[in-house]
């Protein structure tokens, strides 16, 4: 087995008697002192398995009980490890380079702190100690067989960023593709042929299928067997979906995607979202079971979370810590609203997960919460008659421009009117829209950078004098002078705004500056840079997709002519 | 004399012996049972003037008493009366046509409601018994001559609409040229031809120069002479300064432009913003006494008036207080903020003037005050470095369109970069921006409206059980569904903005239906049209200016093929 790979022993036994998915198998791998416990599942056939995802390398001992009682050792060689976003091939091997060690010493990277070290896995000792014996065909020692590629581990919030488990940086570019896996399988085909030539490198998909506009098709496969009155059976997981499900998510780690899977949500006609808490509980201790191993894996909670009114809040942060409880590697959760946000404050919360339009909002989120933000829906490129699904392809450009500007991260979608209902938002299929050409120029422009951006105070490298300040302009004002009423006491929206412009402009260190001017269209503009460093200056078309250098060479106040139309931005790199 | 025309009264006499400014000089004018108190004022080189605006046609007896002694009768004609939004010659004469009788009717115009009624002007009695001759060289008896051209007397606030005296409705369309009068003569004639050229039929522009950013040329005229100290004597206006801006304001008018003219701003190197209140109020009085007879003006209190930090709220009340009390025609009056919005509910204030540059706040103002809402500042199209500057083209039509299709109003500004500082928002001089032509298009869009628009709730003639009620959709929800918690007992932006998405859509009775879809790019839309009546529907394009027909013989439920860009409107006008 390889280092963040996923490993999985099989066992050939008897049928379980009751429940499929609550099935007694529980595991421990330990290598040099380090331990961790995990669960397996029955998967179907009288085939018990335990996947186990290998977070170093070295000599593992492992050891299985319950249903199946077996134990071995395996050898886990450390994983290649590839610098994709420096612009080197991920592929290339290797250990990390000086850039990324850099970068992960700047950013420090603490495991323990950022990874959810401090979540333990709770182990199987709730199960009772009713363990059954069954038979085991597995030997006493054997080496796992090693998967294809190489990994960087999962994915985890660090500050208000990412990096794989291995600190290489991860910057999320996501799509969204609602009812991926609940296509025939021609057009889940397609859909992947189509993100293997798309920039994006995390997908939003759910596990139950979708009944909403546009998504009238029934799907072939659902996560369960139904009961003889026609309810769902959530002890009897259907394994073909699942086995097809996870075929999914390893096509997409193929890729280098991710998969964000939503586990819940209301637009439902089948009955999913009426499960109860427990059959709710039942679901989740199968799926983590299966799935949380997958190094690629991450939690959306739901959907809408807020629009399945079945549910009380108290419900979401009892399976939240669920959740958080049963995945032994703790991997990234967060929830997805329609209106009232989720409390990203919540220690199991990795980021935050937002349906949000107003990109000027970002900061507040930020600064708020401490971890990283994610407009996970910010409108979709399309034609809809609907205002949630018939934005520009500029304007999604711009939105992502300015969020990713700012260090925070946003997620595609596109819905274009189609007679056949294929739209890529909840099917997939192919991408009509105009975005995607410029997400991935985005994306490469933030390559250079060498490391995640925080934002950018435009004045932090000014002389002093420069720039604005309220409390200056204010000084000698009359007590009942309205504007120093409000600034002083007042509150609100004319308060908050008041004389602020939203800024999207973001550094990394003093190695990147980058300042994105979303609609406004200045002929000029004037960059205050480090006078110690010495800069190339460009200033890019978001939409043409081009980069123009205006200096070689630059310091400190700088001036630059800009074009004086929509979508621009300036880059400065340091040289 | 002519109704709605300005008439003037001058006598030769001795200079005054104190102030310029405040010298006794008081009018009476009466017909038939109706009187009317005016002040006169000095006009310099020895010579009284008393001016006076005609509201209604017939015989006029009027008496001056103070500095000079005269009377005698006038006879005043009916003013000729087109109706220009009627798509009808404004110069063509005639009596108001049924249309405009109608709508006055619908407006359920009152005059003494609307217009100002209620404000009475205080006549000069403050100022005293100590009348002094002075040597008149008034006959007993003359006609006065009658202005070139004719008017509709000046615009008045009538519910959330304007409208002329005569009942003939005002579309506002703006510009700014604040130091439009403070130019060299060269200039200011080919700002005016620029104007006569354009669609706009008001100007925002100064009394007081402006010193500011690309506005630093000293003007050659100023409102007063100079003390010996350097200091200003508002006790000496300086009568050439006037003469011209008057010149000015006459032109424009010619041109049926109002001037909406700014009394106050804090762009000031000269001193006029540090004048005392006292000196504040002798300049009021002797503008009042010059200005009020001319139909066009608009007092506009100040420009950013929160932005004179020596002043508190307390002194603006004073001023709009005595701008009322003086003003015997009750101009428009409003003042305009840089952050704080002033008290429009103000009895004197007659329409919200507003410096803001979220369209969607439109309704809020409007409904709060019930009173017109001009958005007479949201950004200048052009490519200043600032961002109040920098806006494309697109993206002020774009603001303008999302406000005139609510029945509110906006004003256009330009600001491009330029060798030789002439910019149009301050200078004038020649329009460079892509917006007035769409302006243009606007306004004749809305002139098939055969009066103005209110707020179409766009299910407003559909069938019951159409559209979406988050009442309904709560019916049953658990009491911690945090989204039933925000519903029922919450606030802030998310309750705001709960599942409302901007509505930019207006009507006029059920003969003219406009929804403007700003950027987002719907490809097929449903209008809900009364289902009595037969009408045309268009689809418009703000940009490129077209009007495509989509239907001709519509009615009730119509569904609307649309191109999926951005600025796209449908127009449905009653057959």
């Amino acid at each position: 087995m390889r280092q963040y790979e996923m490993a999985e022993l099989a066992w050939q036994g008897e049928e379980p008697e009751g429940s499929w998915a609550d099935v007694c198998l529980d595991a421990v791998f330990s290598c040099g002192g380090w331990e961790k416990a995990v669960r397996g599942f029955y998967a179907g056939n009288g085939i018990y398995k335990v996947r186990f995802l290998p977070e170093r390398a070295g000599k593992y001992f492992w050891r299985v009980t319950g249903e199946i009682e077996a134990e071995g050792e395996a050898v886990c060689e450390p994983a290649c490890c590839g610098v994709w976003y420096a612009g080197e091939d991920p592929h290339s091997g290797g250990r990390p380079s000086d850039r990324e060690n850099r970068c992960r010493e700047e950013m420090q990277y603490d495991r323990e702190k950022c990874c959810g070290g401090e979540r333990q896995y709770s182990g199987g000792s709730q199960y009772g100690a009713e363990y059954r014996k069954a038979v085991s065909s597995g030997s006493d020692s054997r080496t796992l067989r090693a998967l294809e590629g190489a990994g960087h581990g999962p994915v985890r919030a660090c500050g208000r960023h990412f990096m794989y488990e291995d600190g290489t940086r991860y910057t999320p570019v996501g799509t969204t593709v609602y009812a991926l896996a609940h296509q025939p399988e021609a057009l889940i085909r397609r859909t992947l042929k189509t993100l293997s030539e798309a920039p994006f490198n995390k997908v939003r998909y759910c596990i139950f299928p979708k009944s909403y506009d546009y998504n009238h098709n029934e799907p072939e496969l659902f996560a369960f067997h139904r009961k003889p009155d026609g309810t769902w059976d959530v002890n009897r997981p259907c394994m073909e979906f699942w086995e097809h499900f996870e075929r999914i998510i390893t096509e997409l780690d193929k890729m280098g995607i991710q998969s964000d899977l939503i586990l819940f949500h209301p637009y439902d006609r089948w009955g999913f979202a009426e499960l109860s808490m427990e059959e709710n509980r039942i679901y989740l201790d199968y799926l983590l079971r299966r799935l949380a191993a997958f190094p690629s894996v991450w939690w959306s909670m739901a959907n809408e979370y807020d629009l399945m009114f079945q549910r009380g809040i108290s419900d979401w942060y009892e399976l939240e810590e669920y959740i958080a409880a049963h995945d032994p590697y703790g991997h990234l959760l967060s929830n997805h609203q329609c209106i009232v946000a989720y409390d990203f404050g919540r220690k199991n919360v990795t980021h935050c997960c937002l349906q949000l339009r107003d990109v000027n909002r970002a900061k507040e989120f930020s600064e708020k919460y401490q971890k990283p933000v994610i407009y996970d829906e910010l409108a979709y490129e399309g034609n809809l008659p609907l205002d949630w699904g018939n934005i520009s392809g500029f304007e999604l450009a711009d939105r992502l421009w300015s969020l990713y500007a700012q260090g925070a991260y946003g997620t595609h979608g596109e819905v274009f009117l189609s007679d056949d209902e294929v739209l890529w938002w909840a099917k997939g299929g192919i991408l009509k829209g105009e975005s995607p050409a410029r997400i991935a120029f985005l994306k490469t422009v933030l390559q250079e950078a060498d490391g995640p951006l925080e934002a950018w105070n435009l004045l932090e490298f000014a002389e002093p004098g420069e720039g604005f300040s309220v409390a200056d302009m204010l000084r000698g004002v009359r007590k009942d002078n309205p504007l120093a009423e409000l600034y002083y006491f007042g509150e609100g929206p004319e308060k908050d705004g008041m004389f602020r412009s939203p800024e999207y402009a973001g550094r990394y260190g003093t190695q990147f500056f980058l300042r994105y001017f979303g609609r406004t269209c200045p002929g000029l503009t004037t960059l205050y840079l480090p006078e110690d460093r010495s800069y190339q200056v460009e200033v890019i078309d978001i939409w043409e997709m081009t980069k123009t250098r205006a200096y070689f060479g630059a310091s400190g106040k700088t001036r630059i002519r800009l074009p004086g139309k929509e979508g621009i931005a300036v880059l400065a790199t340091a040289l």
